[in-house]
C-alpha cells in the first residue's frame, strides 16, 4: 500500500498537524486513545491495560499498534495504515512495539506525546523500543488542532447543548424539597439521554444541595434537598463525541438573601465574561474582566477557580480562561464562561455557559435563563 | 498533625501496601485520580488537565498535591494528610511538586508507579522535582492489594451484577426488528440507571448486530435489527463504585443455524470455565480449558481474545485469564468468564459471566440463562 492521501477523509487534519509539528520541530508523535485519535483517525478504542497507539510521521503511512482483537477496526478504516497487532501476553508486546518503531523510523526521532493522555504503560513500552528517541510534550501542536472549531463541530456542539438544556427542563419538576441529590442525579441524567445523547454522557452531573454546593467539584450525596437550600446542577450531553457543559442554580423555598445577591453577582459576572469575549483579546482578560465583577462586589476571596475551559470533544480543554493565559482568542475557539462564588459551608453559585468565538464577539451556544430558579 | 492510624479507616489497606511495597522494594509510591486512588484514601478527583496525586511513603502522613479548589475534599477527610495545594496557572505547579518531594523526601527514592493510570503529564512533574528518583512499575504490589475482593467488595458487586441484570430484562421487550444498535443501547442504559446503577455507569454499554457482533469491542451504530442477524449485548451496571460486565446473545428471527450451533459451543465454553475456576489453579489453565471446549468444536481460530479479565473499581483489572498467565487464583479474586466465536463479516456470539473464587470453587454473580434468546 501507498499513501493516498486523497482518498483519506482526514487528510486535512493530517497535513495540518504536520504543519505544527514542523513548527514544533517534533519528526514524530505517538497518540493513545481518546478524543484526540478520534479527531486524527475515526478510531475508537478502549483506554484500557492493552495499549493502543497510532505513530504519525510526515511522509509515511501512520502506524497503529493494537490489540489483535482490534483487528476489524483497522481493516474498515477508509484509509491505509501500518498495522502492527499483538496478542493476549504481555510479555510479547515489547516486541510489537519494537518492530513498529523500526520500521516506522522513529528510533533516534524527537516525538511528541500527549501529556494528558498517554500513560507511563504506552512511554515506557515506546522508550524501550527507541531507547535513543526523545519523548516530548505536543501539547501545543495538537492544542491549536483541535481548538478552532469549523463549523460542522460547532454544529455538533449546538446539539449537544440543545440536548443539554431539553434534558434540565424535563427534570425540574422533580427537584423539590425531599428529594435526595443522588436521585435528582440520576433523573436528569436519564433525561440526557432521552433527549437524545449519546450513550456515553461526558460526565456524571453534579448535583450539589446546601453547603455541598460550596464545594465546586462536588459528587452527588444521599443529602435530602431543605428549604433554605441552594442547588447547584452542572450538567452536560453528548452528540457525535462532542459535548456541552452547563450550570444553573436553584433555590430551595426561602434562602437567605445574601444567596440571593450573589446570584445576582454571579449572573452579572458570567454577562460581563461572555460580551467580553472576542477575536483577538487575550484569554486571561475574558478571566480578568468576569472575575473584576465579583471582586468589586466583595467576594473575590470566594471565586476559587478560574473563569472557564475549553471544551469540544472534551469537556476540558484548551484554551483555559485563567488570568495568566496571553493566548489571544480566535474564532472558532470555543469555551465555558463559569464564575461563582462559595460560602464555606453555606452554600455557592456558579452560572456557566457554552460560548464561540465568531468574526467579532462570541455567541452563547446555551439561553437557558440566568437567574435563580425558585423551587417552592 | 502526627499520623494517627486508628483513627483512619483505611489504615488496614495503607498497612498492607507498605507490606506490598516492602516486598517490591518500594520506598514510595504516587497515585493519580482513579480507583486506586478511591481505594487507598476515599478520594474522588475527576482526571483532568489539573494533576491531582497522593505519595505514600512508609512512616509519613500521606501526601496531596491537588489544585486548591478541590481543598474542601481535604479537609472533609477523616484522617490527617499533608496538603500541596497549587493555583490555577500551570506554570507554578512544579513548585509544589518540588515543595511536597521535598517534604516527603522522595528525591533519591524508588518510587512506584501505576502504568495504567500515571500519565506522562504527572510523571514530568514527579521527575522534575526529584531527578535522581526512579519511577518503576508498582503493577503488581498495586493488583495484589485490590486483587482479592473482601465480603463488604463482594457485596457491592453482587449487587452491581443484580442492576444490571434487572435492566436487561427491563430492556429485552424492546429489543425488535426496525430498532436500531443506537436506540437499544440509550434504552439499555436508562433501565441501568433506572435499576439503581450510580450515576457514572461503568461504560457504554454494546449493541452489536448482524455483521457487527462479529467485532468484539463494537461501538453501537445506527444499523436496524434485521431478520436473520445474531445480537451481542455486553453491558454493566455500578454499586457504590463496584461494576458488573455481562454479555448475553440474542437471534433476531430465523437466524443461519450454525449461529446456534456456536451459541450453544460457547455456552458450554463458558460453563466449563466457571466450573475450572477454583483457588489454587492457574488463571491460565481457566482459560486453556474454556478455550479447548471451543477449539475441539472446530472454531479455535474464531475466538480471537483472552477468556476474562478480573473485575471490581474496574471493567478490566487483575487477574487476567489468558493462557500464559502462571498465577494461581486464590478466593476472593473476582472475574469474568467470557467466551466468544466470532465469523467475520457474519456476527458473532459471547456470554460473559462475573465470578468470584469461594473457598473451595467459583461463584457465579450472575445467574440470567445463558442460552440464545429468540427474538421473533
Amino acid at each position: 500500500m501507498s499513501p493516498e492521501p486523497n482518498s483519506n477523509p482526514f487528510s486535512n487534519r493530517h497535513k495540518q498537524l504536520y504543519k505544527n509539528m514542523q513548527s514544533a520541530s517534533l519528526e514524530a508523535l505517538v497518540i493513545n486513545p481518546g478524543p484526540t485519535m478520534v479527531y486524527l483517525t475515526d478510531l475508537h478504542f478502549h483506554l484500557s491495560e492493552r495499549p493502543a497507539v497510532v505513530l504519525f510521521m510526515p511522509g509515511a503511512l501512520p502506524a497503529v499498534i493494537f490489540p489483535e482483537l482490534e483487528m476489524i477496526k483497522i481493516k474498515t478504516l477508509p484509509y491505509p495504515v501500518r498495522a502492527f497487532p499483538y496478542g493476549e501476553d504481555p510479555r510479547t508486546w515489547g516486541d510489537v512495539f519494537r518492530q513498529a518503531a523500526q520500521e516506522i523510523g522513529i528510533e533516534r526521532s524527537r516525538v511528541g506525546v500527549e501529556p494528558r493522555a498517554l500513560r507511563v504503560l504506552e512511554l515506557r513500552l515506546l522508550e524501550a523500543s527507541a531507547p535513543q528517541a526523545d519523548f516530548v510534550s505536543a501539547e501545543e501542536s495538537l492544542a491549536f488542532l483541535r481548538m478552532r472549531k469549523d463549523p460542522g463541530e460547532v454544529a455538533c456542539m449546538q446539539k449537544a447543548v440543545d440536548i443539554a438544556q431539553q434534558a434540565l427542563q424535563a427534570t425540574i419538576e422533580f427537584i423539590q424539597p425531599g428529594k435526595r441529590e443522588r436521585e435528582i442525579a440520576t433523573e436528569l441524567t436519564l433525561q440526557i439521554l432521552k433527549a437524545g445523547s449519546d450513550a456515553s454522557i461526558p460526565f456524571a452531573p453534579i448535583v450539589a444541595s446546601g453547603p455541598n454546593s460550596a464545594n465546586p467539584h462536588a459528587t452527588p450525596t444521599d443529602r435530602i434537598l431543605t428549604p433554605g437550600d441552594m442547588l447547584v446542577v452542572d450538567w452536560g450531553a453528548s452528540h457525535e463525541g462532542y459535548i456541552s457543559d452547563l450550570t444553573r442554580c436553584f433555590a430551595i423555598g426561602k434562602v437567605d438573601p445574601e444567596f440571593m445577591q450573589i446570584a445576582e453577582i454571579v449572573r452579572q459576572a458570567n454577562a460581563a465574561g461572555r460580551s467580553a469575549a472576542r477575536p483577538g483579546i487575550p484569554a486571561g482578560e475574558v478571566d480578568t474582566i468576569t472575575r473584576s465583577i465579583i471582586t468589586q462586589a466583595g467576594y473575590g476571596d470566594y471565586f476559587t477557580h478560574r473563569t472557564g475551559h475549553g471544551i469540544g470533544m472534551e469537556s476540558h480543554e484548551e484554551p483555559y480562561i485563567y488570568k495568566e493565559n496571553t493566548l489571544s482568542l480566535s474564532s472558532g475557539m470555543a469555551f465555558t464562561i463559569e464564575p461563582g462564588i462559595y460560602l464555606p459551608g453555606r452554600g455557592g453559585v456558579r452560572i456557566e455557559d457554552d460560548v464561540v468565538i465568531t468574526e467579532n464577539g462570541a455567541h452563547s451556544l446555551s439561553d437557558l435563563p440566568r437567574e435563580l430558579v425558585f423551587i417552592e
